[in-house]
């Protein structure tokens, strides 16, 4: 039998299925939440008005895809505040080994997390009830606001060649971070990781469509850190 | 013959009227984006996550009435960043001069400050031309996220009764700063002024129009002060 990544998803019937789709709503839209809070942080250290208002933008964007979640967990009967706070942790530390030190450092973690956070949305989208999977993909095509980082960042290159080696390390740093937080979120929880992983009554990816999952993901991200003149 | 508040407004055609109403957009966009930055500061500051969402609401609500006074100074051709720069001093000083030091002193700033800004919007909207009136009686209509502070004053001040003493002097400090760099950016504006009070050939209100519209703004303020449970 051919193995594909992608099996017939789970119902929310289906109440070990409900609880990892409530984990995960509730773990994005605390990710929203406070990348919208960082994002406000970060506001601070723009060199400009016009910068500021960009970042600004992205919070902005931010926060109506935590009002989406959040009116999708209370429509499913739930306590968002309750269904999120779990995830409170999680996101302090990995913010907290992510504290940009300038605005150059803000910049890359709003585009490289803007990016993982979509091609997460995306990945994860396949292994969802439709209804769940339509909200995911909706919440993701709200972003696309960080384009603007690019010339920011390839104009501080052209200005200090020191300033790349910098920031190439600060964006593996990123990343390592966040892959590192979402594998001990999915190791916390058991439902959440059901979802994706799958268990006995329920399809989900096999341990080979998880690896090129991350493959994928990290490739992306590679990518994302050629566009900004970053080595990856 | 009766005199009346309200005057044929003038058009954009008119060099100084023109100069006036870029001014003034420039100010609102400015205390707008302003009032978003400090907003998602003092959600720093929120006992809870729900709370935090509140405060994060009005910051969003405030960067889209940016966003709409930006996109009409750029339709006027102007650069919305050049137009909104010269107002950074006054809301410098407006918010060094009233930093809450705590959370409830950022309740009362948000609600008393998103009030008196929805009042003075439709102050000004009589005298405006009928283009600018509808963008900034727009803008104002995106307001009304603040009536969770009652609630929440209401019940810090039922659980402590010093706080309602504190706070009603914090509400008068707000005010008494509002006004004062209220007169400041008027006295150094003469275009802006003249959008208001007129000029020779620029209609507008006569002196006892703009002592009515204070004793107007002074008492919106007092009643939502005593809607906070707090002296005015």
């Amino acid at each position: 039998m051919a193995t594909s990544d992608v099996q017939p998803p789970s119902t929310m019937d289906d109440p070990v299925y409900r609880t990892g789709v409530l984990e995960l709503l509730g773990l994005l839209a605390y990710g929203e939440i406070s990348a919208c809070e960082r994002l406000a942080e970060d506001a601070k250290m723009a060199p400009d008005l016009k910068h500021k208002v960009e970042i600004a933008a992205m919070a902005t964007a931010e926060f109506h895809h935590f009002e989406k979640l959040r009116d999708r967990l209370v429509e499913l009967g739930e306590d968002p505040f309750a269904v999120m706070q779990p995830f409170a942790p999680t996101f302090e530390r990995f913010h907290g080994q992510t504290t940009p030190s300038d605005w150059l450092e803000g910049l890359v973690k709003a585009y490289v997390g803007d990016g993982l956070a979509a091609d997460f949305y995306r990945e994860i989208a396949a292994y969802l009830d439709p209804d769940t999977r339509t909200l995911v993909l909706d919440t993701l095509s709200g972003t696309g606001h960080s384009e603007f980082v690019v010339d920011a960042i390839r104009q501080a290159i052209d200005e200090d060649h020191r300033v790349g080696g910098r920031l190439a390390l600060w964006g593996r740093r990123l990343m390592g971070e966040a892959l590192s937080q979402a594998q001990m979120v999915v190791a916390e929880r058991d439902a959440l990781s059901t979802v994706l992983v799958g268990g006995v009554d329920h399809p989900g990816m096999d341990l080979a469509a998880i690896g090129r999952m991350f493959t994928r993901l990290t490739e992306a991200h590679a990518a994302r850190m050629d566009k900004l003149g970053l080595a990856p």
